[in-house]
């Protein structure tokens, strides 16, 4: 039996490993919180820390594949994993590009993919040297995740909330509409696309509201931006799973946001709504079996659930029931013990053939179920 | 978080623990061997002995709640713990009923319950005594499992292939159709009821070949079907899961065979076909969460993987890279080490609107996979 590393062991490895629980494949999770979402769903779970050399190499030096579900690991020693012969999907190479926030954006550059101007900055001294460059967003180079290291700035009076260490300004694109395209890349470099998904945000949290899939965009930029996410994931040369985050400007063009070389929260419908889910699908390419069907079976929506604002402590999931009673309602609860003001804690998953339902259920459950603390 | 446990480590276990994670629900399992299906994806597994009073007493004294995916459990340890206030679905009651093959058939009898004729038999010579009463089919009152326990006596001469023990001998029906209806019964004893299903079977291992949902039937069949389920289910006054198996014969009357008190292969298509699958349910039931939706989001088709004949030991899964390689179509294996003739290794899911369509697939997957073993 095949042996696959997951580095990490929140919810997308969790997820991961109810899909892996249909193939022969032996599991192993490494993570710090041997209390975890993943911890009891691997068949080894080791504790250690993902951004550490020696653990990270321990980990998978006799594995056959690893994956992450985080970008923040130790990267030189998936390169040293690599050397020795243990697959590792994505390649340290395009993980390298993608972990630092700075890299992404010179390689969408260089390659010529289209992406909104950007600035690096080392602190906020270079921030007001570049008040003329607002309203754009502030990224942290490295560390940055579900909108924590991410800062929108306006106007002048927003530069303290920037970051003092190494950034990229982002000049702010005029968006109509946010869409996510997730693309699965083979053992040989041949690729299956998702159908695109609209975003729809909460501008507060910088977190997923609802997302629709498939996406309801003009053909012109539904093809753009096909395209676009299939050039950055050819050039990032990697077998795996890639979620490249776009804009469609008020002129129909499109701009890559970023990219996620991982399952992500964008592809959470696709366990119910299409024939292979994105995880799935990760463990078709890392088990080197074909790669599976991404058509959808039904169009679908999803809700995240989020830890409520002033709620810090074990978990309760009010409305839960009345969320259990909608038909054609999937709930998926992450088994984190703890909430936390934003924390994403679960997924809820709407299927149906109208646009309409889909919508109004997703509005219903959002206002529906809160995750609060039982103190 | 809810304390729940299974007695029973199999695939069924395996299937009811990737159901499991999407609830906050903390999962125990108890079974004699640490390598079965479902030891690594529960929360805490235990070795012990399901037909053990003591191993079972001790498991679930500290439960909530308390299910089965097998029926030989030791029955005067769940009753119990029933009185010690955990809940065991199904109950101890009605699984003393089914658990035993000639209590159910009295059971049948005693409810006005539609079933074939029966003797009760205590050995050969028995059998010997009612030759008149072949072709009939012969059933260990006790332990028989998959096919095992049974053997269908069509002449005297196949008398030497009965049970020298405790038995039933069911008078032959001839059978047009074999059905599954699987039925939901909460905590009030409210049922919803799945859409019955199609079973054709491999006569020579008295195995499932493949399974079709929704069954293809007269409406009179249909609805006699689901009433006289309906009527099983609601005389067992459990909640649970359950599956009757029912025949129809050439007169399109409907007789029980039997019943199984949990999730039941017959209900594996649910996973991908059904907006709440039999095991998603189970959990709703335990949890104390209202009932799901058994509609179907699509047709779908089962085919069983079984251990090839004149092979034991290491499983290979010949073939499954074409299978993957098809569109429409999910892939079960449950992880077994060790295949054996006649062992249920997996299943396959196919799913589409098109009956022509399921049946093509569900044959050109029966002749395309097989499970073998290494040497």
């Amino acid at each position: 039996m095949k042996k696959a590393g997951i580095l990490g062991g929140g919810q997308l490895g969790r997820m991961l490993l109810q899909s892996a629980a249909n193939y022969p494949v032996e599991t192993f999770v490494m993570e710090n919180d041997p209390f975890c979402p993943a911890a009891h769903l691997c068949k080894h779970f080791i504790v250690g820390d993902i951004r550490n050399y020696d653990d990270v190499l321990n980990f998978g030096k006799d594995l056959d594949v690893l994956t992450i579900e985080i970008e923040s690991v130790n990267l030189e020693a998936l390169e040293e994993l690599e050397r020795l012969g243990v697959k590792v999907y994505p390649r340290p190479e395009a993980l390298r590009i993608i972990k630092n926030k700075i890299l992404q954006k010179q390689f969408y550059k260089a390659q010529g993919i289209p992406t909104s101007d950007f600035i690096i900055t080392s602190g906020l001294r270079d921030l007001e040297a570049h008040q003329s460059f607002l309203p754009a967003v502030h990224k942290l180079a490295l560390g940055g995740y579900d909108g924590k290291g991410v800062e929108l700035l306006r106007k002048k009076e927003d530069i303290s909330k920037g970051f003092d260490e190494l950034a990229v300004l982002e000049k702010m694109v005029d968006i109509k509409k946010e869409i996510a395209v997730i693309i699965a890349v083979g053992e040989n470099c041949e690729t299956v696309i998702y159908p695109p998904v609209d975003m729809v945000f909460d501008q507060r949290l910088n977190l997923l509201n609802y997302q629709l899939s498939p996406a309801d965009l003009p053909d012109k930029v539904f093809w753009k931006a096909e395209a676009i996410a299939l050039k950055v994931v050819k050039d990032l040369k990697s077998p795996g799973i890639f979620a490249v985050e776009l804009f469609a400007d008020l002129d129909d063009n499109v701009w890559v946001n970023e990219t996620a070389p991982r399952v992500h929260n964008s592809g959470h419908h696709t366990i119910e709504a299409n024939y292979s889910s994105q995880f799935d699908m990760l463990w078709r390419i890392m088990m080197q079996y074909p790669l599976g069907n991404t058509d959808h079976i039904l169009p679908a929506a999803i809700v995240n659930l989020i830890g409520e604002k002033g709620h810090s402590g074990p978990a309760v999931y009010e409305g839960l029931e009345t969320v259990l009673e909608m038909d054609n309602v999937f709930v998926h609860i992450y088994g984190k013990e703890n909430t936390r003001p934003g924390r994403k804690m679960g997924h809820i998953t709407i299927l149906s053939n109208e646009r309409q339902e889909l919508l109004h259920k997703a509005n219903q459950i959002r206002h529906t179920i809160r995750v609060i603390s039982k103190d």
